[in-house]
């Protein structure tokens, strides 16, 4: 009797685990939707897109409110130890990225409405689309090693944050050359300089859902070690 | 006898989460004076303190795995319930918060070391300088709510965040003209605006230590609360 209530509770436990990971993965659709969506508004300067991508970041805000919450309660309740501790904190740390994310979307947004509005030049925009695509496959990427619990997959794209990085300088070495060839061309190019720093940002969350994954796989705290480091910690842990 | 050992259990937690509280001023005490350095290097321009800055960085992310790592052994060891696990999850929001602080101020730091090489203009920085003092006293009196908890006095620092954004508005503004005058300018004055946007950064994680400060005391996530929404709820529970 005893043993078959411990049984229970554990199931029971154990649907609550499944319940805040897959709200996770839900939370982590809608943020990547919405920067597949921006990224879409952006190459056709589609001025309705973006404000209907500016007004529902909400939905995202309140999901990360329920997750977290959840997360508390879990704590309170359950007492998890080990690896199910590990993974209430990956959560918590990733939905607060995710929410991040939400509000770099936003701003671009705003940047496209604001473009709609001024008749802004294409041409700006063509790095920083790629770029944008790349840190959408990252971000995608990073949840997708988190769904998996692939700490090697999450420390694959995390190597690709340099990456971004310097497609960021090459982008604004280019912004910089367009406005002093044509001083007219200022306030429409800082948009795009502005952009660009949203999609770096993204980048760096996807960076760190990558290391909540880590964390969560590993039981390590790789946040601040260098990437040589943490390959050569991972494939040890691997012998 | 068993009173007496649960009595010592207890106090030997009260200690864990007593020290937890005081290495999170410790290193907000470190990001504060990081910040006041960094505003003083960039206000007479001061390459050597910049770049000692710029490498010291790796101190206050120390402290950030450090604490979080306390986090987790008092969650496994101690299962804290109700107010003693929000303090847990309020501290462990709380250094992320700061580490990023860290991070801009280390942009910043960058930057000065950009404008003492380049020669920069002084003019470009008044506003700004104004503006990440600001930005300071904010973190300061967030960091001496958690202390103290005291949310209603977390509340008026959250306040001044929309101030903040407008003193932005102005900066960005006046950036703007100084590049369309000189074009020659613009590699400086994109220096600047990086600056300015570092410092609104600085103040919107003052506002999210804020608002750990009112969910470890009110237990409410005020996230995404409007603040006239947030101020009633707080005025109702002191009735």
């Amino acid at each position: 009797m005893v043993m078959s209530r411990t049984h229970h509770i554990s199931q029971q436990f154990d649907k609550e685990l499944e319940d805040i990971r897959s709200k996770v993965m839900t939370m982590g659709g809608l943020v990547e939707d919405s920067l597949s969506q921006v990224l879409e508004a952006l190459s056709r300067t589609d001025m309705e897109l973006a404000e209907r991508i500016a007004s529902s970041d909400y939905k995202v805000n309140e999901m990360e409110v329920d997750i977290d919450g959840e997360c508390t309660a879990i704590l309170l309740r359950r007492q998890p130890a080990a690896g199910d501790l590990r993974l209430v904190l990956a959560v918590s740390k990733i939905i607060t990225d995710l929410e991040r994310v939400g509000d770099e979307v936003k701003k671009v947004a705003r940047i496209v409405a604001r473009i709609a509005t001024s008749g802004g030049q294409d041409s700006y925009y063509v790095g920083i689309l790629a770029m944008g695509h790349h840190v959408r496959r990252m971000l995608r990427a990073a949840l997708d090693a988190f769904a998996r619990m692939d700490s090697h997959a999450a420390l694959e794209v995390a190597q690709e944050d340099p990456e971004v990085d310097k497609e960021l300088e090459a982008i604004m070495r280019q912004l910089i050359t367009y406005m002093m060839e044509d001083p007219r061309s200022i306030r429409g190019v800082l948009d795009a300089v502005l952009a660009a720093r949203a999609f770096e940002r993204i980048g760096d969350h996807a960076d760190n859902i990558c290391e909540s994954a880590i964390f969560l796989v590993e039981g390590k705290d790789v946040r601040h070690v260098a990437l040589e480091d943490l390959r050569q910690q991972l494939a040890r842990g691997r012998e």
